[in-house]
């Protein structure tokens, strides 16, 4: 096509981690024009999810890597066969990717792609565009690749499968429509996905930040009577009630374990419990804090002990336990109707962003994380 | 009302058991009137559930009771203030009550009504009218009283409460309408309600009972493209296919577990999986048979052993775990829709009716189901 854009490699600025719990290195990268069925997209926005930080923890990880799976931007060039996106889209890069042909593409409440899911598991090092990723960088005069993760969004540029992009509203802020790359749909799906909270219940969260946060939300916007919030931080108790959150409860203030406290709180128990920390501690408690015989109890958080979780059968009698991954939402036909809701003002998620810096300053956003007063930093590029 | 028979208590044929796997006993029983809200039903056919085995097996439990929870008959006489029900309603006993005021009877998707549920679990020793039974014996010339079983439908008059009790259609064979009391219900409901089996799943059904073989035969209808049928048992398998199980697996003849069986033969697990035998390594294999990140595991048996169900829970990924009560169908309002479908033949229920006898015959019946070759033996009132 006449006046399309010669696509070939790009140099741009990266945060790469070039090692287990080092500080991210601010680089200058070449990214590769996207390939068949790829697009190049350039980042204008990202956040912080805790994933990328428990990834960065992860001793036995591969490095270098750039990290990186909540960011917004605009496609810069789009690889051969690619007919949905043009340049100048704005788009969502999604790690729950969507061949759109599997039958749980083609399923209404499957959300994992037969293609691109198994990319989530296990082998989070691969990047679901393939097993070589599109960065790398000149040291020493060598060039050397840079390993993906997910979408990889710490990154000015990030190559990804067209399937694993969605397109979004073009009045949707990118500083705000990043969120919805990760924490806020999997809170929000857990919730009205998974859950299917229905008004009037009685609802527990464990773990207030930003997922389970946005979980209470989207329990109170379905009309939850009650929206208990549990965490062992009396700080961020404040903060959730502008979230929904009803009542919260510490941990460190009860001699009885927390399923107990909530069966009394509740006469009974409650009706859903997001459990969204990831210990199977928790896990259980979730489980028995629920009503006997209805109550739902929704996974979010990943334990990575390996412990098992474990409990009488009879128990689970007319309960049940699921563990959504990414609130069941496919990412390319289910994302960007959230977005409008963020543009009509159905939604809004200025409480998430407590703190904003320039890209450069990833290392301040990491640190202002683990410090856990912080729900969301949201890093704008250059 | 002009007319109105005179209500009081009655004298009537029961099958009495007295004593933890004793022969149940044909005995005169006195049947008191029914009490405000409650009716009394002249049982016309029952059948027999497992529970009542393992009931009757309960070292434990308190007699003389009578069992039976499978039943079909007629309205005889209405206690005060009962207005859904007149002399003469044809009518199916329902163990799970719906008093159609609490949150859960209000609720679409939660079938255990607050009031009547808990009389399902640890004490079913009571009868859901209540503290004290309806029924009692004249013994060496005194009042014994009899103890009740959910519905204790093996006698020739039972009485209920007008919320346990479901008004069926006029021209619904009692000695296949009585099947709805338990089994059929608890087979679909687990297929139709609680996994939503759709078109071109893979299913799998572990026990081929009669509730397991109602669980392969919904999915079918629900147009499972493949329904997996496992039992230790081989006789069950040529029955099995006129319940819609395309293949049989009798898990003697493999080396590996059967979720590895399961997992090589379906190319990565099946969609669903049906535990309907109660045993907790079983429930173990059915999630672990289940396709990684999507399976859902249905678990309908119970294990009264008390070992735990114990797993990592990363594996249950995308995954879910439920266990519905009687298939998750309201009885007064869900049970007559599926005996509608009995009368227009949208539904039949003959394959399940492997044997029929006389009332009095009821020993012979227990033998015959402990055996494990009968389905449901129906016994018809004298
Ligand atoms: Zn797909
Ligand atoms: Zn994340
Ligand atoms: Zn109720
Ligand atoms: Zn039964």
């Amino acid at each position: 096509m006449a006046g399309a854009p010669v696509v070939g490699p790009i140099k741009c600025k990266a945060a790469v981690a070039w090692g287990p719990n080092q500080e991210l290195v601010i680089e200058e990268i070449e990214v590769d024009a996207p390939q068949a069925d790829e697009v190049r997209v350039r980042i204008v926005a990202v956040s912080l999810c805790h994933t990328d930080l428990s990834f960065l923890a992860m001793a036995q990880a591969q490095f270098p890597r750039i990290l990186g799976h909540e960011g917004a931007g605009v496609v810069e060039s789009v690889g051969e066969g690619v007919k949905d996106f043009k340049v100048g889209d704005h788009v969502l890069p999604v790690y729950v990717g969507e061949c759109g042909e599997c039958s749980n593409c083609k399923r209404d409440h499957n959300n994992l792609c037969e293609k691109y899911w198994p990319c989530l598991k296990g082998t989070m090092m691969l990047h679901p565009v393939g097993q070589k990723s599109r960065f790398s960088v000149l040291k020493e005069g060598k060039v050397q690749p840079i390993l993906s993760f997910f979408t990889s969004t710490f990154s000015e540029y990030t190559v990804i499968k067209a399937d694993c992009c969605a397109k979004i509203h073009d009045d949707a802020p990118f500083e705000k429509a990043c969120l919805f790359g990760c924490g806020l749909p999997t809170g929000f799906g857990a919730a009205w996905n998974t859950a299917k909270v229905e008004k009037g219940s009685i609802v527990a969260v464990i773990g207030l930040g930003t997922i389970g946060l946005a979980a209470a939300d989207a329990a109170r916007i379905a009309g939850a009577s009650r929206v208990i919030g549990i965490d062992i931080n009396p700080k961020k108790f404040e903060l959730a009630k502008k979230f929904g959150v009803t009542e919260c409860i510490n941990p460190k203030d009860h001699q009885s374990p927390i399923q107990k406290v909530l069966q009394d709180l509740t006469s009974g128990g409650v009706d859903y419990c997001f459990e969204c920390v990831g210990n199977v501690d928790l896990m259980l408690a979730a489980l028995e804090s629920t009503r006997e015989g209805t109550g739902k109890t929704i996974i979010v958080g990943l334990d990575p002990s390996g412990r098992p979780l474990s409990f009488n059968p009879t128990h689970l009698f007319g309960r049940s336990i699921m563990s959504p991954v990414c609130g069941e939402y496919k990412g390319k036909s289910h994302i960007p109707g959230l977005i409008d809701k963020l543009v009509k003002q159905e939604l809004s998620v200025d409480e998430y962003i407590t703190d904003t810096l320039p890209f450069e300053e990833i290392n301040k956003a990491i640190a202002l994380l683990k410090n856990g007063d912080c729900l969301r930093c949201v890093l704008t590029m250059g």
